[in-house]
Parts: structure tokens; sequence; C-alpha cells
């Protein structure tokens, strides 16, 4: 399942303008960050009341539970330890967390937003690109948290419950103005997970332009996490083994 | 052997005020970079002549040997296949420069700053810290690269014709004005090589706080880089290990 409409959204965003960022550099997050808000509003059109920030949905939650206090207490009112173990901050931050001390974005949230809508969460990631450069791929998600999430997934029999998608949205500078030419769509479930790229020496992070994903993966996704747990351990052994021949082996003669 | 005047240039840079940055984010590098420019000038008036960026360096060297071209003949201009391998830029950009496309600023670059005199080289990486801020300890150098520098210098038995110098300046923001609070400075190889941080997941850098890092290693360079070498292979063989413990082993459960 999923719930966003990103055909009508691509065709919201695409030739849209924003006014160039004043702080005059035009590289990394900062520059696209205008278009992911715009992004967040368009959605949020398409759910008025289901569509979050991942830290907005964590403060209403807690919020709406004022009784619920302490770390497991307050985990458990995922009643999904998938979605749980995706969504949740870390066990200081949550025991520490009031109504005067809510929570604030991260940067390494998993969700850019979060849609959920009966019981069901869809967790999209927004990926803005400046097209006028070519950049290395983006990090799409920790290949090892998303092996610790398919055996989660498979530990819970919770297949069902959420998906996460990603939404790249291209852009130019024009005549001063931020330009969206182009943008793209893509579910993590339905990209064959024996083909996604991770890059060990990057915080283990599977990269990919979203334009580049492949969404012919067709099984269920029980099929799918046992697919890529089989990919991880592979990939895992291989970096292992490639370890010892780039930086042990030639470097053995000089120690000896 | 150690070129600049580390202690004279603490004492300057202590206390010095700079303007708040319009862009406003005080987060990464950008807000450091107003204190890395003052640190660059205060060492060139220690060295007029003798102090460049990096990449103004070898603008520099190539622009006054306009006769040697090549990439191989670039290369050998530095009479050091040591420096050369910390300086020199790849083969592609070392083909296509000309005094019409000389070399810009690039991040990865090894030095911010290098002085040369009389065919010895001190590169100096300044490290300017937000001390209002926790953050993880900066990137110091690519321990990979680290390794094959070692080598090199084994290989080539060059051992006395660089260093490699540290700077840090803390700083913090009071009455809208950066402010330099305090300053530390270190040499690579005055570290006891065995207890340098290896972050393998962040692109296998050496991380460390220069006002933490060791200065008691009492041996020769040589020393230095057998016992670095010593080190990093330990390690790789460590991280292959553990690759396979805490990424292979838990999942294979679930793959059978």
């Amino acid at each position: 399942m999923i719930l966003v409409g990103y055909s009508i959204l691509k065709k919201v965003v695409v030739g849209c303008e924003i006014p160039k960022p004043i702080s005059g550099t035009l590289s990394g997050h900062a520059a696209g960050e205008p278009f992911d808000k715009y992004v967040y509003h368009e959605i949020k059109k398409q759910f008025p009341t289901e569509t979050f920030r991942q830290y907005e949905y964590l403060n209403d939650l807690y919020a709406k539970n004022p009784t619920i206090i302490g770390f497991k207490a307050r985990q458990e009112l995922f009643d999904s330890p998938t979605v749980m173990f995706l969504l949740s901050r870390g066990k200081d931050a949550t025991i520490k967390w009031s109504e005067e001390n809510p929570f604030d974005e991260k940067q390494n949230d998993t969700a850019d937003i979060v849609v959920v809508k009966n019981g069901f969460y869809e967790i999209v990631d927004v990926k803005t690109r400046n097209i006028s450069k070519s950049a290395q791929p983006p990090n799409i998600i920790s290949a090892y948290k998303l092996a610790q999430l398919c055996a989660k997934m498979i530990d819970n029999q919770e297949f069902n419950n959420f998906t996460i998608s990603y939404f790249e949205l291209d852009w130019k500078l024009e005549n001063d103005k931020l330009v969206c030419k182009n943008a793209y769509f893509g579910n993590l479930f339905k990209a064959k997970p024996d083909e996604l790229y991770i890059n060990w020496a990057a915080a283990m992070q599977i990269q990919i332009h979203i334009c580049d994903l492949d969404q012919t993966f067709n099984g269920t996704k029980a099929m799918w996490a046992k697919s890529y747990l089989k990919h991880f351990v592979i990939q895992a052994r291989k970096r292992a083994n490639d370890m010892i021949t780039k930086f042990v082996i030639p470097f053995e003669k000089y120690i000896q």
C-alpha cells in the first residue's frame, strides 16, 4: 500500500519556482530545503490531519498520552515494534521528553515526512538535487538500520503496516530563482534488494538517485526482507574480505 | 623540524574577534572559515613568500614551469614522491591544468596551508571549533591515506622533508561577534601512532580534537611510520572481524 499520490504531487511540483535563498551558497542541503518544505505542504493538502514531520509526530503522540511516561511505555505507544524502531528517538531523549521540552528536527531522523492513516505509516524521504552539478547519489537509508528493520519485520511478522517512499526533486538556478525541472518517486520495497549499493565507508549508507531506483520487484514484503538480508550479509562478508585485501595485505611487508 | 611558530600564532589569535557571518547559521564549516583565513594571514606574516593554500602552491609550481606538461612530468616537479602523494591532484585534473584553467580550492585537499622553505614542506590543517556546541572530533586525515603515506616514506626513505601540523582554534559567539577563546597545536608525528582512533564508517578518518592529541612520541619518523602501519593493519583486521560479528552473524538465521 502507498498512501501519497505521487503522480499528483509531481504535477504540482514540476515547474514551481522559489526565490533564491539569501545565504548565497547553493551547495549542500540548505539550497534544496525550501523545496522540501514545499513538498511537505503539498502532501499535507492530500492528508491535512495525517501528515507530520517525524518530530511532530512524536511530539503529538506523547502529548496525546500525557500519563504515559518512561522509555518503555512511550515506546509501546507505537503498538508496532517495527514502526517504533523506525521512528522513535533514543532512550535518554525519550525519557526527557515533556510538553515543555519537545523534540526538534534531527538530521539523522529516518523520515522527512510521515503520513499516518488507519494505523498505516508511510515514511517519505525527500531528496532535492541541484542538476547543474554532478553529485554523488544521496544517502537513502543506513544499510545496517535496514537490515535490523527487516529482521524486526520477520521477528514480528509485520509486513503490511508501513512503507518507505522517496521523492526526488530536481532543481536548477534560473534568473535568480530555483526552478523545479523534474521529479521522481520510488518505493524502497519495489526496488530489487540485491541491487542496492551499500557504501560501507560512508556510514554504511545505501546510495542511489531516486530516478535510478529500480521498481520491478514483484514479491511480497516478506520476500523482500529475506532477500535484502541475504544481500546485506553477502555484501558485509565481501567488504570484510576486501578490507583484508586492500588495507592489510599491502602493508604487512612493512611491519615484520 | 617544524617551521611555523605556533606559540606566537596562538598569542595573536586568542582573543581576536570577527564579525558574525551574515548567513545566519553557525553550524558546520562556514562559521569557522573567517578564522581559518585569519590563521592563514598570520602564518603568512611569519613566512611571507613561503606560505600557500594547497591549490595556490600547485598553481604556482606549474606556472613557474610552463614547459613541463603532462601528468608524470608535472608530478616529478615535486622531487619527492611522498610530498607529491600528499599534495598533487588526480591525473585528469593535472593534465588539464593551464594558467587559464588553474586549480581552485577542493574540499578533500590534504592541507589547508602549506609552508615551503628550503625544500621542506610543512602541511598545516586548521580546525575551527564552536565550543558552545558539543560536536564529534574532526577528521584529521584518512587512515588509509596515512598508511599509504607511511609506506611511501619507507619505500623512498624520505623522513625529513615534510611534516603535518594541526592548529585548533576554539571560538564562541559573544555579543554578535565570534571570539577566539583558545587555541592548540599538535604535530601528527609526535602523537603516539597506536592511540589514533580510526572511524572506519566515517570514510576511515582519524578523528580527534587537537587539544586531545597526544604529543609524547619520542622516536624517529621512520619508527613512527612503521608503528603506524602496525596499528593500521591491526585495526583493519579488527574492523573486518567486527563486521562479521556485527553485520553477518546476527542476520544469518533469517536467510537459511
